[in-house]
């Protein structure tokens, strides 16, 4: 026999052996869900919002297992801890709730937990012997969680327990009787003394998961947002008149009875007037021209600084002021970039690339060329001050009252500075929102949502089918980036009017309102333009504006009887009173036999403390043209009501209330009158007296 | 203007600014796939087996990116280089091929290229005033690649270039003709010159995948083998008389004839007498009874040494030697537990657990009890001890010359063992094999895998229908698991005879072949059980078999006429010749009108270079009792032929040859005949002499 032949011990061995303790911790945590990218990016949530955590973990054997989930705010050091329980294929579940926006991490612990071990065997003995050897094993280990009570009775009693079960064991043995089997039992089974040695567990030979997975979370408007953008330049009541803070201020009642919660700017900033552009972003501007406001900075300054002929600062702040009473936020567009004549070009031409003919290089896709725009050049040898500077920027404006930012086209700016320069932002002001304004390749805008931008446009401005309608929102809905990726839909910008309002059909815009407004929990329009059903195109199958107010003033009659304000301000009060409706986890496409005809249901998370289930069925008509009907396939699953029983459907729209079972029903639409349904469900609840009422 | 009202530098930033170079990193580097639990664990593949990497990258803006994929051993420090290419959706892909088994890296880099960013911009430019200072632009960029230039004839021509292109472009300038933009821009972009300048790229901002991820390479038969496993105390051609070493060097030729490269021993080990188990498991054994060769350890030693009635360690070295002279590689079964008797329990009782009455706790799983079963105790103090003695019986055996094991319930066992013994000795041994025997919970089967071993067995025994086997075999070739989790399919083990062989049914034991030896490159069966169609279970509806060689010897007749050997051999040749054969992420199910008849293709990875593509569909009766007929939907796709044109399908079981067409086609089987059809696609090609003939 060559037991003791052991061959000597080769290099690699020796330190892995090394591992300390390791060898031991038997448990196994084998995945941690949410997480993106394994940690790399933090999971999104907002504060109150619970995050249900799912872990895999197991350990060889039989043995039982104990598991932990650990979260902890990332100021903290102390762990909070929550008992994970334990689902079919090993899985374990636990939630918590992030009571303020900041950054926390989670992770999971777990261990083989030989007491509980013991008492899941001892229950299952049958043998007189087994039980009093088992009784005897128990007691050592009820005795080894005496040693580790912290508190004195709990320490006492559980001594006192492994006393009496050890000489109970032994004097049945002694005599011998298989009866004093079940009292043996019943007594190392005993629940409340379990429950007291359960709280002292040996946790020396736990196992942690390697990472500890962030999680970024917000205020609740990152996830439930309502933006109006307008050009305060044309926001005067004189037609040709350059607008002002004051005007817009003005104009607040106007915003806030239509229900939306932030305000959004373009730049506020002074406009270059070098290569400034002229209307229809022709490439001479007459002296009257205003040009863009994206042609950030001029001899009055640059990106801390306000246009003049919108006001003062005094008067921003102001707006902002009057803004919050009215339930408005002010955002403000955020563009890198500089006009030929901004300060910054002259303080820090370190900032830009030159050309061997001493001239800046401005913004070009050749052929394409953007002389009115210099970009920033994040390959400067002196980047650390042009990201102080421009992290500086923002600080400005938050001391200003602002909170929240639309940062224009990110994707051309280096994707480390926003990593950087948010994290930075939202340390000391945890309540800042990014929006990223990327209209790009896929991966692309969800990196920078990785980064962490708050909220990301999005491309439902082009889906406008129900197929393109349900594959898009589904992939946002229940792809992987529905842990860090906040869709924020609009169905037109500045920059972009899509051919299907070409032509301004009422029911056109009304349809693509419902559907921003109930498919995403983040919406904007950009007024006056949407609600006064500006459909002109620049040319045929352009997406430019004709006099875009990117180049020009524009005067709006806000009074016309054709505006869609009052609608607005319904659909906007169906989302504030209607929780489904500010989230978007949940929601879920029904079949519907008619292709003009889309169906969807959002519910408020069961599992969630707002008292009764909220559920919101849309049912939207694509074809702005004509009448459409169709059948909607119901399921249990998607209402949470036995569908067989008849029940009540709301149309909020309407205010009509239809009483619906079984699992199809008609639904007609007619784009003259209202292109949509938005129906709460009423659940059928039989009071104490005795008669149906509907909640 | 307030520029220069910078506020002061927060915590948090200082410290984050400090990263260095890190800010102008553009490039990015989002994800690199394959990639296990984000390269916590090894990707598999064997000796030159491609690996095909993806990568998505991009930067911010328009600008060139160039992409590398870094790949080495991890013995060596020098990566070597592979450039990607690009795809859509900013994907980027490259392949590399290990050439010997071991542990490899694999990560990708990526940088802004300003040369190429140049060359494309250039190459759009229209206006002679561009083209004439992008020109000058570019002799500054090909003169810093010349100065890169470690070639010194490089780094010539390279200067040379830059003075004539910027003197052209400052003449051209100076002339002002427009005539002379055509020959600049030809100038500047070429093609030779650029491929020279190409190679001295500037890396200095070159951004890193932050992980390295880890791919395990082993043989080739860690992917494609086939099993056979026999008692050799069976193997006496006398009956009743104990089998021996030798009496299994006789039969090699047998075995061997069969096409089995594999030939797996249970436990050879000495048989623990104390609580040894009688035939069928009886609690009592007789004098004469042999016990069961998993209860390992007796006065003649353990784990490390040999049952004297099989023979010496020279009669075994004899058997490994012959084997492989048949072209057979013998493979031990480790089972790390121990009988009462074993003299580990005596040498390192510290190495067990013991119970309060001086017993040593044996396995069970109440009120389940195995006496005859020590298991180790992984929360030994002395546990580093034991894992060094454990993996020294592998090397022991190494040294006897066996390169394959198939581990006894590794899930048993701590999982950190594993993932350390299998490191080790594969670092020592890279063509070391491990199979792990775990029928247990998916994640805990998949969590082994990924710990290192190199193939598993699988639930391939209980998948018996046709929605079972298109399910499962679907999420091994195409699920997670694929990249680290390598099937071994039995239709039977010693442990387990499925109710569908019940009866020994002759089609039901060839279909279950078939569907093993072609569904899964990896296979195995429990002989001569099985070719001698064995179907009795020890009760009915029992997975036991009755009078199991577990506990006592059997006596078979191999010269019986019905036994499948013939049908057998067949089938290991069509896999030898069929490299389509030989891996598993190619499959994939047909669609066919009749739910007892399954269909599937494999066929080899088309961007391999084994000449002309192979393709086999395979067609089986899961149906024993009756004919079965149904017809099968053929597309492009699957079989990579047009199948508009004519073509062969070549069954390989009956040697018949049919000319198939178009997308259905009609097949028929008789379990009485041929439960299942092999097709081999031969593609039509016209010779030079001008007639057709089948490859």
């Amino acid at each position: 026999m060559t037991l003791l032949q052991t061959p000597p011990v080769p290099a690699l061995e020796a330190s892995s052996l090394q591992r300390a303790e390791d060898g031991r911790r038997r448990a196994v945590v084998d995945a941690v869900l949410p997480a993106v990218d394994g940690g790399r990016f933090a999971v999104k949530r907002v504060a109150g919002e619970r995050l249900t955590v799912e872990a895999h973990c197991f350990a060889d054997g039989h043995d039982a297992l104990r598991v932990l989930l650990l979260w902890r705010n990332e100021a903290d050091t102390a762990w909070q801890q929550v008992t994970m329980t334990a689902h079919p294929n090993d899985i374990w579940r636990a939630a918590f709730t992030p009571p303020t926006p900041g950054r926390y991490r989670y992770t999971v612990c777990a261990w083989v937990d030989a007491f509980d071990s013991w008492r899941h065997e001892l229950a299952r003995r049958v043998d007189a012997d087994d039980i009093r050897l088992a009784a005897r094993s128990g007691a050592l280990l009820i005795d080894a969680a005496a040693q580790r009570a912290g508190d004195a009775r709990d320490r006492a009693a559980l001594a006192e327990w492994a006393i009496a079960l050890d000489a109970r064991a032994v004097d049945a043995g002694a005599a011998g009787g298989a009866g004093d089997s079940a009292t043996l039992k019943a007594m190392a089974l005993d629940a409340a003394l379990g429950a007291v040695a359960a709280r002292y567990p040996d946790r020396h030979l736990e196992a942690r998961y390697p990472a500890e997975l962030p999680l970024a979370v917000d205020r609740e408007r990152a996830r439930f947002s309502s933006w109006y953008e307008l050009f305060p330049r044309s926001a005067s009541p004189e037609p040709g008149q350059h607008g002002s803070f004051r005007d817009v201020e003005a104009r607040l009642p106007y915003i806030a009875e239509m229900g939306f919660d932030v305000l959004y700017l373009p730049p506020i900033h002074p406009i270059g007037r070098e290569k400034r552009k002229g209307p229809n972003n022709t490439l001479t501007a007459g002296p009257d021209d205003v040009g863009s406001p994206w042609a950030i900075g001029a001899a009055e300054g640059g990106h801390k600084d306000i246009l003049p002929a919108l006001g003062t600062p005094e008067d921003f702040r102001r707006l902002v002021a009057a803004a919050a009473r009215h339930g408005l936020e002010i955002a403000l567009d955020i563009a890198f970039q500089c006009a030929p004549d901004h300060p910054y070009v002259k303080a820090h031409p370190d900032w830009f690339r030159w050309r061997p003919d001493g001239t800046v290089q401005y913004a070009e896709n050749p052929p394409k060329k953007y002389q009115d725009i210099y970009p920033f050049n994040f390959e400067s040898e002196d980047w650390r001050a042009l990201w102080l500077e421009l992290k500086s920027v923002f600080e400005h404006w938050i001391v200003e009252g602002v909170r929240i930012f639309r940062i224009d086209n990110p994707h051309t700016k280096a994707f480390g500075f926003w990593e950087w320069v948010i994290k930075e932002v939202q340390h000391t002001h945890p309540d800042v929102i990014f929006l990223a304004e990327a209209f790009t390749r896929p991966k692309v805008m969800h990196r920078l949502a990785k980064l962490g931008f708050t909220q990301s446009y999005t491309y439902f401005t082009w889906r406008n089918t129900k197929q393109e309608l349900t594959a898009y929102f589904t992939e946002l809905a229940q792809g992987a980036g529905r842990e860090y990726f906040r869709p924020n839909a609009w169905p037109n910008t500045p920059d972009i009017l899509n051919e299907y309002l070409h032509g301004g059909q009422r029911a056109a815009f009304m349809a693509r309102l419902v559907l921003a407004a109930t498919l995403s929990a983040n919406y904007g329009i950009y007024g006056p333009a949407y609600e006064l059903l500006d459909g002109e195109p620049r040319d045929p199958g352009s997406e430019e504006y004709r006099d875009s107010e990117k180049y020009q003033l524009r005067h709006w009659d806000l009074t016309r009887g054709d505006s869609l304000a009052p609608f607005i301000a319904r659909i906007n009060r169906i989302r504030r009173d209607n929780p489904a409706l500010q989230a978007d986890h949940s929601l879920r496409f029904l079949d519907i036999d008619n292709d003009q005809l889309i169906a969807y249901v959002k519910r408020t998370d069961s599992g969630a403390d707002d008292g009764v289930e909220n559920v919101v069925l849309c049912v939207v008509n694509l074809d702005p043209h004509h009448v459409q009907s169709g059948w909607i396939a119901l399921d249990a699953a998607g209402l949470g009501v036995d569908i067989e029983q008849s029940f009540q459907m709301h149309d909020l729209l309407a205010n009509q209330r239809f009483t619906w079972q079984g699992p199809r029903w008609f639904v007609q639409l007619d784009p003259a009158r209202s292109p949509a349904h938005v129906f709460v469900l009423r659940r059928r609840v039989r009071s104490e007296r005795d008669f149906d009422y509907f909640l």
